[in-house]
């Protein structure tokens, strides 16, 4: 041991790429092709500390932007010591969205707020991992006092006050420990989005949705909003193969105004959809409260893009969601996140987790298993999204088992990606991407280039 | 002419900071040491054409970020042909905030979507040139039909159609050549921020007050929000100084939650202050219609931190804004700012821009001009925010006379800084910032360099 307290010393940007574009994996109706990749940050110590590891989700271009902002927070996190950073990873967050001169690129959404959800996800990577625990037993053992100590309150006091949450997380607290056993033994609820890419084509559609049965799982989700007709007929296909008891989730990622979301939602009522997604801007509060009156019993649901707990405080106050969906990595952390699942449980809205991309499983069970085991304390109604790519480039990937999540046991966020898979997607110059763009850089492939020129 | 019609061919980006922090100009109670910046970009062609100059104003650090972010939407321009764009900004914007996977990084929201707004306005800049108008004039003056063309209604067509903003503009139009000539005569209505920033003594605040009614304002605004006996002193010396009849807007920038923010407006009410500006988060729709309900005949307003018309239009739809405050450099650009216009008008909403910083009152202007001649046809109860600060680096600066803005007669949007300024001012390697961190890092200095270090 050092003599003085080992502090941190690094917070070490990359910028990684998957070229998930050439397969249509990912594809809906805003977003016709993906190259899924994250803003990846590793903290390192002079101590005998493992590493921290977090990063922000991105589909592509842009992603050197957002690596731009996490290494615009480093001024923050390099030369405080790891054990007052891990004790009290709450005092970080407070200084990373205080810092009025950054804050001013925001407030507390897009590219800068997401940098800070990434460098404060790695903190608790690195404190779970320090704490030999998985982050979600870390979270369930904790103090509820200290908990209530990691939530910025400010702008949701008139729904949520420091003395509530507690009442919440103590309440929580009593049967944690048989769920604890129940969770390791069965595992979390998941669904798949697998079988519903919009790029994919019926015969796939048929197959797919199929598997997802076979493997257990008990909704599947569609993306639609390009062309109702197409909607129509991918919903009837996947009706007719799960039958009547899968439910069927649709997504129209952010498609529709209010008017035509209505419209399109009734048009596929007789399919039976359980909720509609993103119907529109995830801004827009006042618009899911009024699709929501008017698809009902079809369930509203959104928030991968919701941007920060004061739009999620409102579209709880508004009734404007019957499902919340929590995103580990588009908002402050798990900070900022534990804000967010106290609200949905003061509401009594259940979170179903937005996940896929890359490393979003990975990141979010362990809130979604959080909240099971000590907040809420049931599973009903609540799964949490399972897409099956990119798992293998993670160290602690996902396993999915009978439809159900198993709860991870390896100490931290599971956030660590391969060492080999960032070598080689590292953008532009990781053995994948600088092949490609030389082969792109051929004279007679110019047209393709435009889509990386980024 | 050459034989193929001129494109633009850079997208020229700077980094400029000015060390404002140094004198606590643009103090405020979230913002305590601001360094006004401005990531900067010029649009150059292969023909004859004039430079297209934008900007987007942030507080120091973090202006990287923002200059990665425009950066990063080089390659939706570069090639264009400088026509094209011209005759068609709304064609460019659309494809700018349709880009997939950088929309994934808002959407349009935060850095992203500023730096969108920065290249939009840089296009309206270049095309008011060619037209030999000022901006104003260049859209009072379009057909309303184009106009129309010119926005994207995605989102807000539950609160204004295209045949509705087209019945406005062209109501709007009617008059129009008289209110140019008194807007050329006399100039918009401005108000003054100078005296009241909240680094500031009572005695300079006194002094910059009484300056104010000397020079022609009929209303100052005053910061607040740090502590409620210095805002309650600071209100009783403005009050004594400018007398009754004068404006006294107050301005918490953001700091309260909505209790604290009703307590603290209502014991300022006994001094008569005009609007409470940004009593909460910017997101918050509901606070600020409770706000509202709660401190009138004190009006509530908003909008410099306002990141799109979606956010917009349900401030309008829940009746939670008396004073709607653009921005010409936080949404889209001049596109997404007609839309905000047009649904300010459909609701009988007036709009008093957010000015200040480096070049927002140079480039906010033209809008609130527009908005006279062309749309609603009149300020009462409008006036534009006024800051004596930063001008002389601008080309064609604002002028101000008797409290009012001299309607600029120069084309474009007067939007471009001096290139020495440019040149002293560009961090970290212009010849005022190189000196200075020269100094600071001697190291006697060592404690300073933080604030810099991003």
């Amino acid at each position: 041991m050092s003599p003085t307290p080992a502090r941190i010393t690094a917070v070490d940007t990359y910028d990684i790429r998957f070229p998930t574009s050439r397969e249509l994996d990912g594809s809906d109706a805003m977003n016709p092709d993906p190259d899924y990749s994250a803003a990846y940050l590793v903290l390192r110590t002079d101590g005998d500390d493992p590493e921290g590891h977090g990063f922000t989700f991105t589909i592509g271009r842009g992603n050197d932007v957002q690596v731009a902002a996490i290494h615009a927070l480093r001024h923050h996190v390099v030369g405080r010591p790891v054990d007052e950073v891990c004790a009290d990873p709450g005092s970080l967050f407070r200084d990373l969205i205080g810092d009025s001169q950054l804050r001013w690129l925001g407030p507390e959404k897009g590219v800068m707020h997401m940098a800070i959800g990434a460098v404060v996800n790695a903190v608790w990577d690195l404190a779970a991992k320090r704490a030999g625990k998985p982050l979600w037993r870390l979270l369930a053992e904790a103090d509820p006092q200290w908990l209530v100590g990691q939530i910025d309150f400010r702008y949701i006091t008139d729904a949520l006050t420091p003395a509530q949450a507690l009442h919440l997380l103590r309440r929580g607290r009593q049967g944690a420990a048989g769920r604890t056993a129940r969770l390791l033994e069965r595992g979390y609820p998941g669904y798949t989005t697998s079988a519903g890419w919009l790029g994919y084509d019926d015969e796939k559609l048929t197959r797919l949705a199929a598997q997802a049965v076979a493997d257990g799982f008990t909704q599947i989700k569609l993306k639609v909003g390009a062309d109702l007709d197409d909607d129509v007929r991918r919903c009837r296909v996947a009706r007719a193969v799960v039958g009547p008891g899968i439910r069927i989730a649709v997504d129209a990622n952010q498609r529709w105004d209010t008017a035509e979301a209505i419209r399109w939602t009734k048009a596929l009522a007789e399919f039976d959809p359980y909720w509609i997604e993103e119907p529109t801007s995830p801004d827009d509060v006042l618009a899911h409260a009024a699709i929501r009156e008017a698809v009902a019993p079809v369930k509203v649901a959104t928030g991968e893009h919701v941007h920060n707990r004061v739009v999620f405080k409102q579209m709880l106050q508004a009734g404007a969601l019957d499902v919340l969906q929590i995103d580990a990595a588009r908002v402050g952390g798990v900070n900022e996140n534990l804000a967010i699942l106290l609200l949905a449980a003061k509401y009594g809205v259940p979170v179903c987790p937005h996940a896929g991309g890359v490393g979003l499983c990975e990141l979010v069970q362990h809130l979604s298993m959080f909240d099971y085991v000590a907040l809420t304390g049931t599973t009903e109604d609540r799964v949490i999204e399972y897409v099956d790519h990119l798992h293998d480039h993670f160290l602690d990937p996902v396993v999915i088992r009978d439809g159900h999540y198993t709860a991870p046991t390896a100490p931290g966020f599971s956030a660590a990606m391969r060492p080999e898979s960032i070598e080689r997607y590292t953008f532009p110059g990781g053995t994948f991407w600088a092949a490609d763009l030389a082969q792109q850089n051929r004279p007679d492939r110019h047209d393709q280039q435009k889509g990386h020129a980024a």
